[in-house]
């Protein structure tokens, strides 16, 4: 049975209680949740994991070497800073969707610029929940399923 | 009914003819058929556009205003220099999906920077034709259909 | 009878229909009929022309080589991107007006530098519609006539 | 009776004196004589003030707080540098029109930029001593009259 | 008894007549005298001086060379640009608290770099009036004095 | 009884350790109880947190959410590169103090931004332990209490 | 009979009737014809095509594809800015010749890049209408013909 | 008996194991082994700690002041963010080489700049494990023995 | 008989006084005095000048028009910033020498930029007070005296 | 009878002997006598000069000064770094074509900067040998003769 | 028996006479002196080279092509500034190993840029001679001797 | 008897024979017979250098160390480029003058920028042959002398 990993970066966790207007009313839990039955659904498990701590994140992805199939990944603020979360992503070599609840090309300069982006299959950027949606559906294509 | 016009900016004919390594082995008219197949099911009619005329890709919106629900946009090498497409976008207010074969982080600097994302609602990169599904999907939730 | 070609560039058709809080209600036939009412009282005939193609504008100030006495436009997005359409003035050398509705000097970055500007007689920015009627007029001086 | 401050910064007082390849003959009193005359067709009061002190040309829009009704200001090298002066404008809040006698956008790289530009209504520039007379025509639309 | 000298920079004689929603409602005048109350309670002498001249606020540095042990200063606009009031600064070697009422680091990019905070002691930003405040505590401590 | 959460950054618990010559000889926990005091003189309760784990900051910040009035911080390093913590501060909404013990003008380049200041209330840098403690002041003034 | 194709770019058309100084007294078919001479004395089909339309000049590259054995392109302001040409180039993967009549390298600093070059097999510059003769020498020579 | 402590940044735990084109088959603890044994060799006792945690580094820098007399560390992604590390390893004072398996001035330009380097006696760079051998000598010779 | 204008910028006045390992003992008046004698001695006469305004300094150069046969000045801090003392001098065309005390290029890099040079015959950095002397030596080297 | 300086800058004495996947495996003095042979056909001399010293190269173009019809020059590495080459070419006023094996524009960024273009009279890039061929064959027509 | 080449750059010649307190008091011939012991107990050979020459060093590394097995240089100044020099190393293709003296990331921005390195093995930069120690250790592992 | 060296860079040994309008009619040998003479006059000796190869100018500056008590140095093109000459200058640590002939601050931007004169005591840029008379003269200052 293949298996995702749903990684969930720094601040994620006060998602639907803070910043509504931006990030819309939807918690964390309530978003995983709706992912995996979305996967459930096409036999696929799921892992989630969310952290504040960049090596917490780093650490999860070791992990997940040889055990998950791809990666569903919003880095949070770590997009724009972490080469280390890169280089995690680049060594263990899991097919990677990153993903952005708001478009990040409408936002600051510093946050149009993933240094993340290099190293996954793609993004998807600007759909609000319907962004991990996609980014899931776009995961299972990576592991051979039809959304 | 409600219906998304699917744009197709330059070179973008040449699909499944050249650089196949790149862009995979499907034509247009292959992935235009497929996208308008998954529009039907949900009760969605599409209509198709390529063009190497950034003016006629401009005309197109324009006469898109008021007969259309979302555009799916895939705008080439216009991605990067055309203000025009972006002004164009911007002015009809139809919510726009931006939509890569590639991944454009991983290219050259100068494909790593969208003058249209800032007009789009979301943009998605780096699924090959998949790109494109995800992006009907995408405009599908826009007008509020669930895919 | 001296005669001034009114060029304006794209998504101008759109004035007056869409985006009315930064462009004004008036709509394009609108301020082309004020246009050619103030050159008329001066004893200046008008054209007018509107594209959304780059080449058009182009091939439009080729053809006015020699059957124009001045040239007042509104370059639109091309503003910031169109080195043809600066060398197309260029060649033909007729005196020209560059005019903008909106103040290019308060918007986003890339709309503060015009391509065009340097081979301009001069410059009109923020006035709206009047940008237009104060070009006009600066045009008419050109053809050394007195508004 | 509106009332319409015509400001002029460093060195404009040599107008007509030197330089004259760049800046015409027109001296700074024919200037101001050829402005109040149109202003006064139209039953607008103006004022003149020239200075090669930045605090001045400050203290003189403090003061037209309240007295003046539209400022037409050619800031001279202060366009390029003195935020203390943009600041002033943007204190008082009274509408402001910058004008140019040279078209600014064909020189030297550091007068292609002006500090001024975005809190004016407006910039005219290129057209010699015309640039003023446009600028009084747009500060005279500003307070309600047509030119 | 020592001596403090409150500098204020150009236009600062308009706070609490203008732009009150950014700057407060309180005028210049009054905050100066709280700054006198505060002092006074601390056994300190204030002086205080405002100009929208450069070259005033320069004289009076220079006066201050020997009289007053230390500075409090809203440069205002001048942060962004004047070395000359930087370097008068440093020449009479006063120790000298930078002060600004908004916080600049929130507004324009020429706002977030000032030439002047290499040769004040430190720099107090954001705090509305209070910013004066905070800064004449700051200088009373720079005296010897505890507040 | 309003509280004041205190963080501080990496390498701050070597304060009055190391590098004496530039940050001072008092020890943090030395600083925090001069800052308890002050607090406490005031009726405010007062929390403190040191860490080099970015992570760690971050949960602090979330965990103060809805338990804490105001926050004074010296983000250390992470000033300069944590858009993370920015984020976290952003997120939960508590009006927060930038605080450097050194005046960080007067340093290298990298030092000099601080992408914290831009969801900061307002900054004070420079003045040793006196940022601390003025820190606590505009905190004190931010929960409506005169120090 | 090997084919190549010789496209010219915008405001070439004018080509000896303008700015004569620069761009000599030659016109475009004079140009063409004697280019025509050459390529028939190697027994060579030769094809002309000027377009002001970015797009005109895509579509004849595509059109090309399988029919012509080398291109010899002379971009003029297309060079600078246009991808969309690039990206056909490299599309239709024909052996390309780049010419300049004049030394882009003399010229303003946009003039100085070309886009166009990392696709082309070379590029000459700045020999005038010999920039042509040389180009199609080298087409020539790409198609296994001595010169 | 001197002490050399030796750190290993983040995804340096995966050496061996992926990515062996670049970084070799040697897994980090047969390169700690083989670094212990050759400092054993010379009298010097080690010790060892990879973390993908920058706040865990940093705490563990803190805890070998005073312990330690030479550190080699590789800090891999944390080369070219970290200011957090660097500042730590100013703040302890110990002898610090920087080492890193890859030339990484023949890699991607973001990791062409050390914020550690500064900071650091010295740096070897792109001699696979050998980098590691030669900052041990370097490390060894800092804290005065011949190797 | 000739005249030469000796112009002093600001903070100038304090020569001797303040910063004395930087720009010396010697005064402001000794410079002139022994400048005065040098020019006397060629029979030349001279006229000084100092002062913090910008505006001053500019007037002066104004009124030197038609009266003085050239000018040395040393612009101090507004070497580096004013455009409007570049304009005066450009206006008045004057052969302008200017003089530093200090290596205006081993110093802060906005120091190493002179908005004046391009404007003046030549620049004389570094010497000192002999800056002046050889300042004033070529000033009468241009108006055809040997010195 | 004309003649042609030939001149070969560092390394290029390796030619068609190290890294021949980029230049070919034609030698240098291949090279020369191919080209001795096309110049001798058309009655002009050929004088050959390989250096990898840019003192050089300087010193032969200063005596071909008087002596020679033009230059074709392939400056090697130098093309990106020598000012001093430049200004011998710009000194001696030969008409200079410089020539290129590869095609710059494709390689490092720092190869795609010529210092040399702006004083040649054209430039000739990516052709191989062919590109001397071409170079000369412009340098005849630069001498007077068709080739 | 296997051959190091040894090549020292521009005023290494004044090793051990001037400004000693950088770089030390051994001079180049002791430094020399004790690499050859050192490359002699592994029974390989060296040949040293110093000039202030840049081409003499590049005719040098060209000779060595074939005669010697690794290379050792400290190109000195020509680190930063001579392509010249790199693409001779990268020309022969014989392992290069980098050294510096100093640590070039403490010293001025533009000693910070080595455009050696990348055609370099490794670079060894900031241990004082010790760096040619290592940097010879590093060769003699290249060429396949365990030091 | 003190003795002064006097270098000249690339190319100028053309003096007085090329380009004449820029750099006067004086060859180079007439230049260093007024120099000697004036020199002579004050008791000092000269020894005057030129070359257009960069390691000669150093191999002299090495060899006037402890020779030569000023050197008066015209880089040429190597003012620009040459960061070994510069390293030379430090090295031996002989007060050096570097002169311009003409004004590099009105010419290209690449010579607007000196690396050698951070290393120099000053500068003297604009003169003509002038600047060489000056610098002579700050030279036999600098030796003690009075010109």
């Amino acid at each position: 049975m293949p298996k995702i990993l749903v990684l969930h970066g720094p601040s994620l966790n006060l998602l639907g209680q803070r910043e509504k207007d931006i990030y819309g009313t939807m918690t964390l839990p309530e978003i995983n949740r709706q992912l995996e039955e979305l996967a459930k659904a096409h036999g696929v498990e799921t892992e989630f994991f969310q952290s504040n701590h960049e090596g917490a994140l780093i650490d999860a992805i070791h992990q997940a070497s040889g055990q998950v199939d791809a990666i569903v990944i919003n880095p949070g603020a770590f997009t724009h800073t972490s080469i280390a979360l890169r280089d995690a992503i680049a060594a263990v070599a899991i097919p990677t969707v990153e993903v952005h609840l708001s478009n990040i090309y409408q936002r600051e300069d510093f946050r149009q610029k993933s240094v993340i982006a290099p190293v996954a299959i793609g993004q998807i950027s600007g759909f609000g929940v319907n962004s991990y949606i996609l980014g899931l559906k776009a995961a299972l294509s990576l592991v051979g399923l039809q959304s």
